[in-house]
């Protein structure tokens, strides 16, 4: 294989994976907190604004470990500067 | 194997791959979320409208991961920008 | 091998892995799920009609990620783009 | 190996992972709901038609996940559209 | 190896890891759904013709999905489109 | 290595590993059904021939599992249609 | 290597692992047994002697699977058909 | 390949692979903090604030372990040593 | 490699390997039977002579799973029927 | 490749593993002692600047071990011996 | 490599992996059996002697399983059958 | 690859893999470790600098280990006698 | 490679894995001794000398698993069999 | 590679992985014994001379493992009697 195709087949893979291996404990680590608010909701009504709150910005934490991922991987196959550098070449 | 196949065949893997192991653990995560609130609203049936509002919610953010995985997949089917250049040389 | 045979055979193997590996995780999320409400609704036969629809609309937001899966594994089979880019060729 | 060849023998090996590894899951999420089920109707038989009629509807969903896996692979054995187009050219 | 010797081996090899794999979780579902019957049983001897009753129906669903497995592992050994496909020609 | 040869080293390696991965699983379920089996019959000494009479029946259901096992691996081993193929002809 | 020495190695791997292999959860499912049969005992003495019949019958069950593995292996050791087949040739 | 194209593919599935692999981890121990924030709210809705406060300080230490692996992805793919060093030669 | 070398070779490394992996699981089940034998004992010590009689035979029959994996072993070391044949040739 | 090459990839690769890797199980670590460390504020909150002030050694100590990782990483991609030693012959 | 070289590789490396995996797991269940003893005791201190004397009849009855490993390393290191016939030819 | 490369290359990617595996379980000890000092001082404030001095002994205990790690490290990047040799010749 | 240094190689590789592995789970069992031993004292703090004295011998036999691995890793580095008899001839 | 060569590369990758491997799970078992003896103390302050000194026994004993690895990988590095024997050759 030439190099151009070669950087677009590792781009490719990689972009895939990232995405999806870097998906996978987010979302349990949001079940995980999702699940709690519900059950902390349950028992002290009273204190919802204040879990629901926390509950927000916790699971924005928890993205934003998704979201490096996704960022990565859209680097890769879209702003790739190996991939610029050989189709400039 | 030239440069149309290999691409094309990196990108039918990883599309496929992607939405399969990124699938996975969002499901596992919406199923505890969805448990938990069943037993929450079993446990305190007064709280049912804040407890789905919040599952709701939740459920949307955890979703998320997922789409994100399916929407790499479906670029890498349909407009994977290393294909079209392939193909456009 | 060929173009043709290669881009066949990858479609084969990730269209039912894809299905496969993507349907694991959702069955186990759901049998979670209708646990969870079964026990609930043993344990508050009161709650029953908010639990069962809570479940149904749980159990249809996990089946989506199966569902996601399936649907990547049929375009894999029958509406392959870069199939159809081959064997157009 | 010719295309007529690999392709069948792809088609073989992915049937059956594809029923194996998609069977697997589904087996341990009825397991889960149906083994509660019983529970719940011991804990409490009044309501035992609500829960087995519950439990009917989720075991329906889960196994739909097992049945996507062996549809693929029959469609991998019985209406595989890339052999179709291996043995008719 | 020939087209022949070649389908034969992925056959035979998919036949018995299909039932093997296949097998596996649905005795592990089968062994918790059984064993929640008979602490049932012990807990609420009244209710046991309901208890066996859904039991069997729910370890025929559990059951079905090894049977999947197993039938296409026969389909392989004994009715294989493929390799009645070759040993045709 | 010629077909005969080849076909007979699947056939050997694939029967012992459907026997071996095949009884893996259905030794822990059974395990599991009769432990539990013993626990309630300790807590309830009065329902032991109800409890042993499902217990039984449990373990037939689970035990089936692992015969499939068997059945193909003593196919592969006795009853080879593939072998029988290649040495017929 | 020649027919005879493949065959030879195919047999003698196989009947280790498939011994190894398949005595592993045999062991474990057996002590679980055991376990609970003593802590019964413990519980409630008197039922001391259908708790032993009972287990003594559940260890035959779960040994057994362990035994269609040594069958396996000491038909692949000393009843290969085979090797039988390649040694008359 | 050449130099460039090798080192930018090894540096494209690590930068890939880095920021997957390091964003798994930070997820469940976040989500494992927020929701021991959550039920620890729920339970004691006085010590709200020192929780929180806590809680964050404790999240963005977690979150910095994710932040390393980052870095080290942005490194490799726009500022990485042996790369410049390569294409300066 | 000639016949006698690579028979010899497979002999030794599955000789190993089975007594290694076969010897795993027993030590498990034995040190859960065991440790409950022990608990049962200090909780009922009127029925430690019941008890110790049923942990000896169960045990035995725990044993006999690591026996059956040693007894392959020496077998393949000391009357290996493959290695006989090919040293009588 | 030559001498060069294969080291640079050999750096890119592992600096990024290293950190990877290394950086999981702080996070997990972390996770837990912050989780602790709330449900302590939540049940004595009396004691809430003892708890925070060995909450926040005890993170110095277990980030410690991640940067242990990222320091290495660092050695291998802006300090790395072997790399001065090839780039300065 | 030669007959000689082959066998005694084979040999070092068997006997090693056969001794390291073979000891892993009668450590933890010595180490579950002496932590079930050391509580019972302090549980029952009267029951004392009963329970170490049981403890080393169940110790020695895992070690055993440690040691038939050891035996096969040392058969393979200084008894090794293979091994006497190849550098007795 | 020449000798001096090929030892470079092995000492980089052991020296980070040294680092990465074996400071991840000293972190989730430390993280244990920490996790029960927190609980057991909201448990029993007075016992606060016994528990406290403790802790730091086990951590610098358990943070040895990381240490070993991290001087084997060290010695294969900057003090290598096998590095030291080649570069001497 | 010639025979001596293969041989060597095999040595050293295998000394340090049955090192590694072998310590592994001994560290873990004599933790759990260690660790029950603490919470027993501290729950009959009079039966002291009898737990100590009964740790010790436990912690003996556990520890003599590590120690068999260690005895095989000293033997292949410096009592070696195999390689005194290369480097005899 | 020359005999040199690949004997120090084996030492060098043997003598990482035999340190990281080694050190992973006395770091978990000496967590374990640590967090037990914290919450031992804080259950029982009065035995905490007893606790403290059966927990540095214990320490010692499983640092024990560790220190096997450690000295079995500077054994590899600084007084390895294969590599002194090839270079005194």
């Amino acid at each position: 294989m030439d190099s151009t195709t070669s950087i677009a087949i590792a781009s490719i893979i990689t972009a895939g994976l990232t995405t999806a291996v870097g998906c996978m404990m987010p979302a349990i680590g949001e079940g995980k907190a999702v699940s709690t608010a519900l059950s902390s909701i349950a028992q002290q009504p009273d204190a919802a604004p204040t879990i629901t709150r926390t509950l927000f910005v916790g699971l924005a934490m928890i993205e934003s470990t998704a979201i490096y991922c996704f960022v990565v991987a859209m680097i890769l196959l879209f702003a790739n500067p190996f991939w610029n550098h050989v189709i400039a070449n």
